[in-house]
């Protein structure tokens, strides 16, 4: 495991519903953790408002669905982890140092890592989209390899923008050269974004399996299942882009056209019940342009059915 | 009839749309009328936000609609009346005595009962989601039985919660006990709600039909029109909530993955042409939680739908 | 080419995204210009917010979309305008005097025919909709005729409201009175409006061809397509208030249950692929209305498809 | 009196606290009467957010004082018209054709000019800061001579903006033309604003009385009261801006440092008590830019204070 | 003490900055307690606005001010308790039965009359203006009898107002009739409000003496206080309408010209030097209204500077 | 001159009303410069929305009073720079590495020392209370020494804070310790802040001169003008929360009983007649937080006061 001394934590209050707050280190199945600090490309991406949704969106969820911990939930047939036995934890957020960017970064990667090294799975509450890099990098002494399903409007493979390479425009061109890493699979790009002419060929290049948002509207989000390896467990990369605005609106780059909650509800739930999770990220998800909780709302559901439908996955092997 | 006297009525300024402002007792084919109190659970349920909806969206549908009386509604290929020689007024608002919560809704009731008894259709403007409680108790004396239609979020058949057996969460459970009620069925359902698991065992065993909003999506809105009984008149009860929130943000308790605006509007519309309508409340509409109007404009043409098909098939038989 | 002098007109600052601005006059294959001003049926109606429009919407889009230029567009499989060689440039918005209104459309509308009479597809940013009679007048000494494609929830076949007969509820009456207009095909009439049954009867008897919402919901957007001319160019005239209102808010009567993002894309999309683009107008979008920029995004998506889509086909000519 | 045929007019709902509704030609001793259009510079000063200030500021101060009609009013020692049997009413708003801006104008000034000639003082509610000018000229006929009290963070002495000379820069050098006018007095003018160094120089020279904001702050409001002719009656001419933000926000321009409420209050009060009121108007009240309504609670008050301090000195002759 | 069994307690979350949380019936020398409930005269007075006023401005102050506990004051020359020995808790606020609004109100007396009991000052967080009478009741049984202070922008002298003879326009004339009360002062009084001519003639003739807000301006805050009796103990009611909007406009009728802060707080600070503080509510409270926390921010200012001026006079002697 | 190399620079766009925008190192008597950033505590503090102030602040300034640039200044008697012959430029605002916090800090001392050592006076728009430090430090080799006047509710003499001594709570006592410093004035503090009891005795041995905002409000604020040097020129450091927040709320910690706008005017313009100004800043502007734009109005006009003043005075020697 990585030496890198962890930063300081801050606990979640209120928790994610449904989560037990914990001590960084305790070991349970789920282990939810808000990581607001990626690699900023200016001054103004340091603490961009996607480093107040840890904090934001738990407050919020919790408003809607704190009580209703124990209640039957029509997307499980049951509460949320019913009787499978599995652990749900919410460590809190991680801290950064300002005078220590790249520090915190290799600090974030080794506390994920140490989830990974107990057996948790990572939820992980981004932050922006540079925040995926810091979590697949954990993997890297994890074995199995792993696979990524990333869903989001961009295909997120520049290289190198202004002398940064780990920058919010450039996680899967890096993720993609982790040798612990197994199939890509990219759901929901549509229109313009970070991808040059010459991005798209790379990815392509590289193998990556791409369902651009048309696809899936066309051919159906069960196309994008049938592709996905059911071998490795998977590393899900979550940015909010990659929802419907109408849906999803709390966000920095909106794009009409995304996947709408049904298809988003559908893969997650019949991922949930077909394949291994590893951990997850939702990253660009800017609370401060959410419009009443909306995006809130709308990632809350998609986690507890994925949760749920992975924990009975897990609980039944 | 029951002899609980009238409270006092707020005249509806402006009326809903369409219709022509009356005093209460003038008998018609359609009585709009507001009833903003219910059974609260605590002090700031007495007057909640549910009870501004009647002024507020017959206020916001006016702006929209008001002018449009007599134009051409593509959604009934006529005006809303037609030539139907149907009627419909407005009689205000129930108001009620802040010392005397459980006399209020006995008038309300009385109230509700007189309309019925003259031959009219009860539309209710909520109010919050024990309303239905105190319209279903006004067909007690009504022959013959009536059936209930019940579109929400959540399945509401809690028994007893804080003391009090006739709040937001129960009316379906008490409607069930109410020997002049026939069928119950209920569509939307979806997520977490008020329901415990043994509620859902409960309605179940009860024999409501439940096509929840997932099974909805899968297999269409035809599948609930088709369940539904062709004999009895129906009471609708639409929770705002069961409505998706893109299209009715306006309710404190939005959940993804509601109905779409296609399938309400098929729903309503479709029942108009086939089914009898007995009374319809809407209830759980916060219009402080509006988006811009949207709620009160997807309210007032589902609304201006329903009556315009049940006025068709009303003037037909 | 008429010989009313043109009035001032403000540069695009910033211009249409992927456009260059440019002075008037100057030959391009397509011309961005705002036209703010139509024929107002009061002292509001002068400057109404959609008068702001075009200014709004081009800062909106810039925002979002500016330094996409060159990226790859999902929707093109390209960048916007490829390898085409045609050209797009923006020559900002024409002024107006308060004190001659009817002038202004005269001027209007000379501007507009300089720009087809150059060879110039005018990409006109209204205005309300009384904008379109004035683009169409443009095409009087045009060859050949133009047919005209309206989306819109209205059918906008009124005569003479106010004593003002080529107001915003008239636009397509006054159209098809135009000798040198061929088809005309409507979609996405929904609810109520600015229809009479009248008006309805006399738009049907003029010919029009009708695809209502509900008709585009049942049988797909490719019946209306299937529709439509192939051997005269189009002028292409967008209401905000033919898409649904969850992805164009920003209009005065927005109803539930227009165009979905998916429908109108396909639409434009097809269109630009199997016919010839003479020019668009863009009417009804009051952005003082929008819900953070999400009508603005919708428009700049919808215009870059079928911008993309013309200029391929144009020239593959 | 002039012959121009009065424009149509919206009646005031509700009307301003304490008027009675009447028709237009009702004889009273105060007439309330919103003149919301003026002599605009470019299309959107047709109809500028001033332009929606009479009825706005109606609809704000009717929910705060419709229902205080009869109370004690501290700032007169009584009711609001107490036993001075004054008679106090509002006949609406003037409407305007879109078609022919400068006879709006005329209309505009021949409705007052009839006012004042039936023993009326005119209490207009503006409009931009043109609509002294109309008012001024109501008075050509009158005798006596009026004088003008301006109040207005500028001293509004431009000659001709973009070739239009009675616009909202210019009304107190055209009312300098006027020779029905005596003495001008132009209180608050501070920071900068329209006025060239020539203006101010011209507007000194003549004879106006200036007393800026800091003469105000330092010297006392009192010295403007002593400055004032107590032989003629006043027209009083009240840009909202001439008042601080802190009490009227709701301006195009609001500059800090402009007369308190106290301020305020006391000249109108002791101008009601000593000077005899001719009529006043209200300008440059942007609803659209107030703050929770603060600037017409206090446009409200001060009214209030003027037109019953004036009552009861009118009373008293 | 009154036998009355006590209603549920929410606690303070978080409590008035510098105090502690304590539980109900804990000694000390100041107590908060919120009193969200009075006698409303309608429904929607059960649980107005005013009733989210403790918790929302504990929230409030408490993001402003929690951490300063022990930071220098400048209002007090030291921290807001020094070393006056002087304890202040929190005890959170007293819930209510909605079907029991009257015993609500009995409830709040006996738990106020406890606090006075055992030698505490409540500093009450209301509630509308119908809560003072409920603290005044509180006094009944101590010795020797209170002086009343009421700061506010009406004189609240009414008497029965739609059957109801305790609710928000009656407090002062309900104190008045009670044996145990001294001398009462009212400072702030202006415009008009909820007095008729007789109300004002009423509370002369009782003895009050009145300070008008326009008295303040011209003579002085100070001659208030030298009005004011030294012998007996004070109990002060603070309705934020007395105070001006630009310094509280978070209240349901905000007045122009009420005391400003300096005014307020030299009113507060002087008596805290020279008087005895029984007791204070602060009520019309609307946190809804509030303008960026600015009113929670005055008063969090003002109660900081009485409740430290206080605990010295207090430990003092 | 200090050799760090200076950071990009982003031109200001619109510039301060009425200066010329400039290259970096261009000679003037008056320098606009943006520094956005100091010395945080944590990582949202790196671009807290204080450094988004010198662009919107520019912004919103330009809105008002970019087109008066020569009009007449009822604050100065003429232009804002009149026929002084000084120049006002502005250059921008210094950007930074999000990886260099220290090193930006360096950058901004020695670009400020380049303006210093070229005879300008810069005017600092801010960025956070750590700024003043990085201004004071651009002194270290000028000839005079300087004064300090900070005008601030509170002191900011905290040592050291989590670690961090040159934060924004210590600007005043890091000043304070600069042996190029000489006199120190500090204007406006009140209620709590930064100071701890220790840190207010410290302040007075160091022998700053306090006047308290209560002391100012006492006994006018001309006691500060003759307390100050006039041998010796002048850093004048604004923290905007020394305003009251009636004129100036876009600050994070707003407290009432601030310095009025009369009285910040009245102190900066007999400070610009009588002493000679070395430079300003204005920090702590969140304008996020601001009420329509009011805080940027306010600062406006005081800069536009304090330059035409120091102008006169430095063309006059």
């Amino acid at each position: 495991m990585i030496s890198v001394p962890t930063r300081a934590i801050r606990p979640a209050c209120p928790p994610f519903p449904g989560a037990t707050p914990a001590e960084p280190g305790t070991p349970a199945d789920f282990v939810v953790v808000g990581v607001p600090y990626g690699s900023p490309y200016r001054m103004s991406g340091v603490h961009s408002d996607a480093a107040n949704a840890p904090a934001k969106f738990r407050e919020r969820a919790a408003t809607r669905f704190a009580e209703h911990g124990n209640r039957y939930d029509f997307a499980l047939g049951g509460t949320m982890l019913g009787d499978t036995g599995c652990t749900l934890i919410d460590v809190g957020d991680l801290d950064g140092d300002p005078r220590d960017i790249d520090g915190n970064g290799r600090a974030a990667t080794a506390f994920l890592a140490g989830i990974v090294s107990r057996g948790g799975v990572p939820l992980v509450l981004g932050g922006d989209d540079s925040v995926p890099i810091l979590l697949a990098r954990a993997f890297e002494a994890a074995s199995p390899r792993v696979n990524v399903l990333q869903i989001d409007a961009h295909i997120d493979f520049a290289d190198v923008v202004g002398g940064i390479d780990d920058g919010y425009s450039s996680p899967v061109r890096r993720i993609r050269e982790m040798p612990w890493i197994g199939q890509i699979v990219q759901v929901g790009a549509r229109g313009t974004g970070s991808a040059t002419p010459q991005d798209l060929t790379d990815a392509v290049a590289a193998g990556n399996l791409l369902f651009p948002a048309a696809s899936v509207h066309q051919n159906g989000i069960e196309t994008v299942l049938e592709a996905m390896d059911t071998t490795l467990p998977w590393l899900i990369t979550l940015d909010v882009d990659g929802l419907d605005p109408t849906i999803a609106p709390g966000t920095s780059c909106p794009l009409p056209g995304g996947l709408s909650y049904l298809q988003a509800e559908t893969l997650l739930s019949a991922f949930g019940d077909r394949h291994r999770l590893a951990a997850i990220d939702v990253v660009e998800h800017f609370p401060g342009l959410d419009i009443r909780d909306t995006t809130s709302l709308t990632l809350a559901r998609l986690l507890a059915t994925l949760i749920g439908r992975s924990a009975r996955q897990k609980g039944s092997r």
